[in-house]
């Protein structure tokens, strides 16, 4: 008898954004694989008796072996159990999902994948600012700031990242950050670009930093990373707080 | 005394994937404003004696004139009332939310953004697909196909959407997709390109087809617009169902 996954997205932090659906799933599982960016009162809705195991994705510390994932995730579904794995933000926006559903795959194990409210739509709302808007911001792209090792991606579209009537949102990339802006100048984006800091969304320590591209590379080439971030830049709305 | 309202995000359809804010707002609202997109079931989690209104967005149909909407809107906070206004998917994204934030900030009616799940999202879920891989889909981004007056915008970036590397998904772009994709062939983007069309996800009549961007285009030149889609294309996982 085989188990079966629930990829669970548990959105950006704050408890209060989690689907019925995550909530339900929660409330059934046997086992929950969890980073522990989706931790916290998040994990108050599994169900009593449920085994939690935390997998341990981090903001700058070291993670679990992503083989090892795969192979909890693979074993407590073989044992016939229900698996929730839980994801921070939206699971399918830079989860990195591609490698345990295939893993899930050649096991012949069946999943599914709840959706969630992904960071940049939840920066965007607590900053009050719509992520389109019609005639100026017609177009929102996310990326990461961050490949596997850490380091701004050298194979990005940076001509399609420096357009000025598109909204973009970068995941895990404060580190990088000032390589990006540096970049996206190079390619004819303004300096004075809007762009807003969100840290630690929905969470007691969040932190919004409305500012441009050019002061926000040099405030964050100054500073360690801790909190995760979403950074948003382009055509933001002026309303932000 | 003036009332607040909260811009409420439904989701994509399926009453599971509100957020628990979104069910907190809807059960102490005096009063919800609702496009037909975002309702059905979810309005069921109103408070008793609410007073729901429609304001009647809706693929394909007539829709009250924003100036309406705005007007309602503050009349309704200026009575004192909590007004929850009802938006499908995210409110932030292709929500038309920026007229409704500046009626309220003019009237000087406070407000909040409660972001949910974006139909993009949902969409890849429902589909089993990431809607980002590790160094083959590295940026995902979002556009309308359509304008105010139902139009392909003239003023897309048509080279970043022509980027065989990232994901696009088109909301509210089932009509004007020959039209798109015919676009993005002239750009370079191969008539092969992997593309999905997902259809009222999450409700009963759930429709999702593979396919390529050119033999999409062909089958929807030949459909009338009815039910709401959003379409996937570019560099997608191969293990859509």
């Amino acid at each position: 008898m085989r188990g079966f996954v629930s990829f669970v997205s548990s959105g950006p932090g704050d408890p209060e954004l989690l689907t019925l659906k995550a909530v339900s799933r929660l409330g059934k599982a046997d086992v929950v694989l969890y980073d522990d960016l989706a931790s916290g009162a998040i994990l108050d809705h599994a169900r009593k008796g449920a085994t939690l195991v935390s997998v341990g994705k981090r903001a700058g510390r070291p993670s679990a072996k992503q083989e090892h994932v795969n192979r909890l995730l693979v074993d407590y579904a073989l044992t016939g159990a229900s698996v929730v794995r839980l994801k921070s933000g939206d699971a399918g926006v830079f989860g990195r999902l591609e490698e345990e559903l295939e893993a899930l795959r050649a096991a012949g194990i069946g999943y599914e994948i709840v959706p969630g409210v992904t960071s940049a739509c939840a920066a965007a709302a607590t900053s009050l600012i719509p992520l389109t808007r019609r005639h100026t911001a017609r177009r929102v792209q996310f990326i990461t700031g961050a490949d596997v090792k850490g380091e701004l991606p050298t194979d990005l579209n940076f001509a399609a990242l420096a357009d000025p009537l598109a909204v973009t949102a970068v995941y895990m990339g404060k580190r990088t950050f000032p390589e990006l802006a540096a970049r996206l100048m190079v390619e004819g984006l303004s300096p004075e670009t809007p762009a807003l800091l969100a840290e630690s969304v929905g969470h007691a320590d969040q932190r919004l930093v409305r500012t441009t591209i050019a002061k926000l590379a040099g405030q964050l080439a100054q500073e360690s990373v801790t909190a995760t971030a979403v950074i948003l830049y382009g055509a933001l709305a002026d309303e932000a707080p």
